[in-house]
């Protein structure tokens, strides 16, 4: 496959509690927890106008997936057939980048608090991004 | 703010007759015409899965974004104020990652063909996710 001559930065990282991946929810509403989200200072002037109450899209660095699988039991479940992780939202993927969609409900200073991250304790974050409403709203 | 060490594979390429960034629809909803992804051949077992019907999000490189870009007009429209790129959708971002949500038409081999891509000829695609349902059919 062709690497990316561009790298990516984390602009910040995930504070939860969770810290073991097998024990986190697979999914933020499964019963994850509120966790912060600590972004790099330099970060300051990207993240100036997230509000609390917005709906964004967090992207993370899933740091420890496995990069060289392609295919899982959906669920880890193995009574389910495998499937190409194209299909999934396995961590363990190629570029194993986690999408999480949370619902800001604090901000103070550098960190914002969101509620229903499953993402564990000191993932990096690589993006965040506000959901879309309607055309006419953008 | 720090690097990650471990880096970006393509893996796979849009193919689209849109070819100038600044010609592009915003948004995929907002006139984008349909496009290819073509897969790398290593990535097949990864998108064997993948069904004519199915919605999917596509991550891509925009690899002409700006990655010292913190603010922006939003939509390049100056009589708006600057926002903070992570309230933005653009694609100038410290991290330019493209996510599009789009709907699967037709597959044939190592290329699948999707509705509504703003993203030019060429982007590299990072992951494919499937759009989630409700918890009970995941």
């Amino acid at each position: 496959m062709d690497l990316l001559s561009d790298q990516l930065w984390a602009v910040g990282r995930v504070e939860s509690p969770l810290t073991d991946r097998d024990a986190a929810p697979r999914q933020g509403d499964e019963g994850a927890p509120q966790a912060g989200i600590v972004f790099h200072p330099e970060m300051r002037d990207a993240m100036a106008d997230l509000r609390v109450g917005d709906k964004i899209m967090v992207l993370t660095w899933l740091h420890q997936g496995r990069r060289d699988v392609l295919s899982v039991h959906p669920r880890d479940d193995v009574s389910r057939p495998r499937q190409g992780v194209f299909s999934t939202r396995s961590a363990d993927r190629p570029n194993p980048i986690g999408m999480h969609a949370v619902t800001i409900i604090d901000i103070a200073g550098d960190v914002i608090t969101v509620r229903d991250l499953e993402a564990i304790d000191g993932t990096p974050v690589i993006d965040v991004k506000p959901l879309l409403g309607a055309v006419h709203e953008r």
